[in-house]
Parts: structure tokens; sequence; C-alpha cells
């Protein structure tokens, strides 16, 4: 189920304006290179998730003008009208190239790249970063939760505190992609095929006349699936109790208890599980499943085994749907290249500033990730221009791009590269086919086993290396010396 | 333009099993009441804006299960063949008061009220939260950022940092309601009629051989909406100059300068201002307007301002749009009240908890707001039942609902009252006209206005005093007294 919405006009103004000059300076038809690229990871992690591509496909394919949309700019009193003309007939011919949904990425290296002529490879700019943005940062705070659950499952349930209709739908999309095991959001479900999740709420529990009633209406209509809230009154003396009674009355009855349990929404979950399990473990259920929500994160998790809570699934809404404590991912699209129309050849370009951190890296690249071909952990991604290979039969020296005097060898045969970026689309043709959204999640899962476990701490993890080959940091440095020479 | 998605399933999966749970114990058509309210202000604000009801009524217009939304709840294998017959003549039937978009509001208080039989008042509970609490995080946010601004015009700029497509669309629409200006946000423009703007990027500038040719080909196209982005290679030594230059010709050509100016996107905004000031004052380009962007939020607005940065015109990206430091609103939606079908009295719930905040308000409430009849500012809120009548013709005692020996004595005649909430739809008919969202707007400026600028502090602002009426007080501690009882 596609998103049909026609989101061409998702765009901020200033894409269409330049189109619009483009258009006036007749170099509509220049080709040029777009990197996407981000400059740090969200949440000091390690390393983010990239996420997006299906919907960005979903976008580019639908690219389209129609008469409302030409009839509302016109009303704007902003574009000529050879240039609205123009835009009836606007269709996305270019090259895209990304690194496939799912994989593990470091700040700095192209995400996606987009080679077109340069109104199309500008317009496309705004929704590209929207979307990919989006989901990467929900994948990279989902794969922190993830990690924090130590191969507990952890749920999606945050739709009703994202950011609006689609926060919640393709949040939820990617944090399947990073590995939570369900989403409460059923449109979600629907849409990509991924379990849905939940069960009862408080209001479930206060239409009956007492708990005991809820819960017993609740077992009687969902008997393999029967998780109950147990806190809308008193957790210990109430919640728990009256579930441990509904489920010796299933027991009483034959009904098989599989897929079932308690769930803890309030109160110090430390205490209260630990309390609950014991409870439980006494009447003979210590295979039912304690699950918790209320304000979770990968932190309070972490803190909650660490106190050793007896919590085997977790539900978390707010702060993974909103990425709360980071809630936007730094993705930008900035200009690497334009053709020069006399040789067919690409003119590096480069974006300067005071700060070194923004400087761009210049042309047309592509990024080879190297891993320890014994381990299969990744060693450093390497950045260079589209004409060069990388051979793992021959020795390669990596070496900082800013602290160049460090340097590393890497003997031939002690290591394996592949290349990151892949072609989707081709003269704007899609050659990509995505894979199921639950493909994705596996492929993730492979992606973090080839990090460190020290680039996967949730605090202070270990920086990955991405690295330029010789090639690409003279060009840049070039460059750098050209328009950054001034006099005092 | 309205959005036309099946948002049906839009919903968390508990609420549909739920569902199921009333439809097999035949209390599908017990009428209950449902309050959405929020527990605290986002961003310690001294009120909240409410924005997202007309997204609302479009949900509940298009509420349906299509024949695929049936047969993909039928895969999960969750459901009964009756149940999910039933849902295919699903409609709703209720009733639905709410606080107008645009309206301050304060925490604790009915923001929107359902009174439907419990299916459907359960089934609406995830996508009504979702809209309502995005739309009015956003608008909350925007008014902070347009009052830091101090009447400079805001622009809504953060698209590409939205938490999707739609958190971009409706986020600019609740920015707009807050007081900004206009939306880089084109999709936006269109389909809510909005003022949307913006000029070029620094890709803009690199495609051109140099920068002065870069802005005499923008001036060019857009003589009349000339902003020119000065930082791409040195912002006072080439962009501000090149600028004047371009200036000048269109002045020396005759071209009438209006609406012109620069945008400073980078460095020190309060320096590079207050010189940007200098040098355009001394060519004769006093009226340009400067401004500025760059991850500015209402506090690193305050700043600048105190600093005498010259800037008029902000545009605020990514804190706006993502509400930065505090994403999530805190919106919940809770049974308040179940109708005895025996006398066709509603029957008061209660949510209880270890945490007196957590505890709702029971019953069929209404809202009314106390103004000072000679000030028109906002005395307090006063919660009551239904049934209860507020006259401005009789003193009022107000008390403080938790530190209940503190009360108010209001004089008669001393002040005025409104009720808040307006109905919305009456038998699943919607009885209420959105005003478009520029009316809004205005109306949230009024809005704005009937508050102590104390309450509008950006830090440790003035509470508004949020009161119940004795009666609904009473109804509370009784419920209370009834439920927590315990002994030691």
């Amino acid at each position: 189920m596609m998103d049909k919405r026609n989101l061409t006009l998702l765009t901020d103004l200033y894409e269409l304006t330049m189109m619009q000059g483009y258009y006036v300076e007749n170099s509509a038809n220049e080709t040029v290179i777009f990197d996407m690229f981000y400059r740090s990871n969200p949440n000091k992690n390690g390393y983010a998730i990239c996420a997006g591509l299906d919907q960005v496909i979903d976008y580019i394919n639908n690219l389209h003008f129609d008469d409302e949309d030409i009839e509302y700019l016109r009303s704007t009193k902003i574009f000529r009208d050879d240039f609205l003309e123009y835009l009836r007939n606007f269709k996305f011919t270019g090259d895209i190239y990304a690194i496939p949904e799912g994989s593990v990425i470091f700040p700095r290296e192209p995400l996606v790249k987009v080679i077109a002529p340069i109104m199309q490879a500008q317009l496309v700019e705004t929704a590209l970063l929207n979307i990919i943005n989006h989901q990467s940062l929900i994948a990279t705070k989902a794969a922190r939760v993830v990690l924090a659950a130590e191969g507990d499952g952890v749920m999606e349930f945050g739709l009703r505190r994202a950011q609006g209709p689609d926060a919640g739908i393709y949040g939820a999309r990617a944090a399947m992609i990073a590995g939570c095991v369900g989403t409460s959001n059923v449109l979600c479900g629907r849409m990509f095929d991924v379990p849905v999740l939940g069960t009862h709420a408080h209001s479930w529990i206060m239409s009956f006349p007492d708990e005991l009633t809820a819960f017993r209406a609740y077992a009687k209509t969902f008997p393999t699936a029967c998780t109950l809230l147990v806190d809308t009154y008193d957790t210990l003396k109430s919640g728990i109790p009256n579930a441990i009674t509904v489920f010796k009355e299933m027991r009483a009855a034959g009904i098989p208890l599989k897929n079932y349990g308690i769930r803890l929404d309030s109160g110090d979950l430390a205490y209260l599980s630990k309390r609950a399990k014991e409870m439980l473990d006494e009447a003979g259920f210590s295979d039912a499943v304690i699950s918790a929500s209320n304000d979770l994160d990968e932190n309070i998790i972490s803190s909650l085994k660490l106190q050793g809570a007896t919590i085997n699934r977790w539900g978390v809404g707010t702060n993974l749907i909103t990425s709360k404590d980071c809630p936007a991912f730094g993705g930008v699209y900035k200009l690497a290249a334009v053709k020069d129309d006399k040789n067919d050849e690409f003119i590096p370009k480069i974006k300067l500033s005071e700060n070194a951190e923004k400087i761009t890296n210049p042309g047309n690249k592509k990024i080879y990730r190297i891993y320890n071909k014994k381990t299969g952990k990744i060693i450093a991604d390497y950045i260079c221009l589209e004409d060069e290979i990388l051979s793992e039969d021959e020795s390669l020296m990596l070496f900082d791009p800013v602290e160049t005097w460090k340097r590393t060898k890497l003997n031939a045969g002690s290591f394996e590269v592949k290349e990151l970026l892949v072609p989707v689309f081709k003269n704007g043709e899609c050659v990509y086919k995505s894979p199921s959204v639950m493909e994705i999640r596996d492929f993730c899962k492979k992606e973090l086993d080839t990090l460190w476990d020290e680039s996967k701490r949730l605090a202070y993890p270990h920086e990955t290396y991405v690295d330029l080959s010789q090639k690409l940091w003279d060009m840049r440095y070039e460059l750098l010396q050209k328009y950054h020479y001034q006099e005092l």
C-alpha cells in the first residue's frame, strides 16, 4: 500500500524560485551532483541507521505538477507563465545512488547522491531531506532502545505522541527496521506488513463495575493473547491478584495459557516487577510475560535492568517516536559538482565555512566500507572519487583527514571491501527494488553485528573512522586553498 | 484541499481489541464521555495554544473501514468474523465538543469532550491525540518564538527537519496559527492558503562562476523580492559588498527597491548584523531587510535582541518544527463518565494514581473562562459540571483545588465569563465550520492579548489558575474516598 499523495509541492519555496532562476538563466539542463549527508550522530550515538529510501522512491516516482499545483503557484504571483508551462511537463530524468535502508552509517559520507539537471536536483532536496532525516532519526533511536533491552522484545507504542500521522506511520516503520518486535500502529501494520501489538487501556477496566470483571471479560474475548493491565487501581493489592485469579480460572477451565501476562504502566517498575514475578511464580505462572510501559527510553531500560527488574517486554512510546532527547537528524544536501558541457567532466564544488566541520567534500564520490577479514567488523569507511577502485589484493594506507600524520596501513588480504552506494534511479527510471520492512530489519540486525561493541555503547561510544582517499583529499585541499586566501 | 487519506486504521491495536471486547460483552452501545486534556505546558510555558481541530473533523468525517481495511484486520487473526462484519457499517454517531483552535489553554481542562457509544469513543482516541498533541505542541512553541521576536516577522523554515511530511505540513499550519508571517512549505501554502516565503540557497551561488554573477542573476529574475544570501564565501568581505553592488545597480537601472535585503545564515549573528546594517546604511539602503537563520529558537532570538542585533526578520527551522527542547505534548484521553441506561444519567468515573497530578476530573463537564471586566485579562478558568451555570451577576468564590483554604471572591459585575467548549459534532454530524488558518491566526493573536505579560514570560511564567466548582470538587473527593481506602 503506497502513499499515493502528490507530494510534489512538499518543498521549500526557494527550490521553486531557484528553479525559475535556472530556467531564466538557461542553465536548466546543466547536470549537477548533490550529496545528502549528515554531520554528527543523533543522541551522541556511535553510528546511525539509514531509513526512508522506499518513501523517497515513491516520492520521485510520483513527482509531477498537476493542474491545481500549477494554478496554485500562479496565484502566488511569484512565477512566470513560461516557467509554469515548463513545470506542466516536468519529470525526474536523473540518476540517484543511495545506501540501502537499514545500513549502519557514519557522519560526512553521502547517503544519497543525486545526479540530474540542476532544476530537478534542486526540487527534490526538501522532501528527500524530510523523509530520510525523519526515518533515520527514529531508526537510530530505536536501535539504541533495542540494544538496551538486551534481547527482550521492544514494542513501538508512540502513535498518540508522534508529530502527526506520518510521524506515527513512518516512525513505526523505522522503529521496526531497527529491531522492534512490533508496533501498536495498525495502519503501519497494514501498509508495511509488520506485526501489530497491544491489549487494553485503563478505560477498559474503568468501564466495568470492577477490575476482576474487566479482566475476566478480556480473557474471555482474547484467551490466547491475554495481557492484563494491572495498575488501574492498585498494582500489588488489586491488579496482580486479580490477574492471577483470572489466570487460575483459565487454567482450571483447560484454556492453554500461552502468550499471556501482565503490563505495568506506572509506579516503580523495578520494585513492582520483582514483586509481580514473585507473586506469579508462587501461583505457578512463571512463564507469564511481564511487560512494562511509562515514559521508557534506552537509559531507563538500562537502569531498570541493572536493578534486576524482571520485565521481559518493553512498550516504548513518546521517547522513541519523537527521539525526544534529539528530535532532529541534521541531514543536509549540498552541491558537490557541476558538469562542464564542453568536455563532459564534473567540476568539483566546495561549500566553505568558518567552521571546518561544515566544509563539504567536493566531486563525484563513492564510498567503500572496509571490514576486518577475520572478525567481519568495520575497520573504516573510505570516501573516494567515482573512478577510484579499491582492491583487496593491495595494501592500503588510511590517514586521518584532519590529523593527516595519523596513518594506518592495511595489509593486502587482511581486509574486505564493499561499496555502499547502490543505483536506485537511472535516467529517471527506478532500478532498485526495496526489500520488505521485515527483510530490511533482518539486514539491519546483520549490519549492527559489523560494529564493534565499543561503537554500540550508549554513552561515549568509539567513533568509527571515515577517511578520504588521497586523491579526494588533494582535490579538497586545492579548492580550499583557492577560496580561502586572505590578506590582513 | 482536504487530506483525503483514509486514516481509520491510524489507531493503536488495543483500541480495536477493546472494541471487539465491548462488542462481545454487548456493551457496544453504552454511551460514555471521554475527555482529552493535558497535564503540563510544554517548554515550561505559562499556557498552550490548541490546534488541530480542523484535521480531527476531517478524520471523523472520513471514518470508515473499507474492504481492504477489513481484509487486513482479518489477516491478523485477532478478530472475530461477526465483529469484522460489524465494522463494515461502522460510523461515528456521537457528539464532540472542543475548544476552538488558536485558543489559549491550560493544563487539566478538557480540550475535547467526546460523548459517544463506547466503541466509537474508544476508536478515535489515538488519532485525536496524535493530531491535537502535534499541532498544539508546535503552535505553543511558535507562540514563544513569535513573542521573542517582539513584532519582527518570524518565518517557518523547518520542513527539511520535520518528522515526516505531515509534521512539515501541519506543523507549518500550527506555526501560522501562532503568528508566523509565512512558511517555506509550499504544500502547506496551497492546502491552507497561507503566505509562502523564501529566496535561494548556497547551491544557487555555488552553481555560478562567482557570487556577484549569482546575485545579479537572482536580482534579474526576482527584482521585487530580492533577498540575497550573503554567507556562501565570506559574509563581510564578499557577500554584503556584492549584495550592495547589486542593489546599487538596481537603483541605477531605476528598479524600485522594495521588499529587498540580505539573509545571514552562519557566524555571529549579532556582530554580523550590526556590521551589515552599517554597510547598508552607508550605501543608502537603510530600508533593506536583514533576515537571519541558523538554528534559531526563542532563547537565541531574545539573546540576540539583548545584544542589539539589527535583524528584523527571523527564519526559524528545526527548533520550531520539532519543538526541539520538548518534542511531545502530553495530551491524554480519559474516561470521565458512563451513561446509566436505566435513568439516562451519567455515572462519573475517576482514574486513580499514586501521583495526585494524574488523578482525573470525573463527570460531564464544561469550562468557563473568567475575565477581569476592566482589563479583559484572564482571571482563571473554572471547570464545572454540565448543568451548572455561572452568572456574571452573582459573586463567585474561587478556591484552589489542592490547597483549598486559598480562596478568592470575585464580586458580581467585576468579571465576565465565556464558555470554552463549543459543539463540533452532534449525532455524528459536523455542526462546526472551521475558520480559515489566517482567521484562526487573528483569533489567536486576540487570545494571547488576554494573558497577563507575567504569563507570557519565556522563563518561570505566572501559572494561570484552573479551578473546580464546589460541586465538581465534591464529586471528585467522594470518588477518591470511595476508591482510596486502605488498611495497613
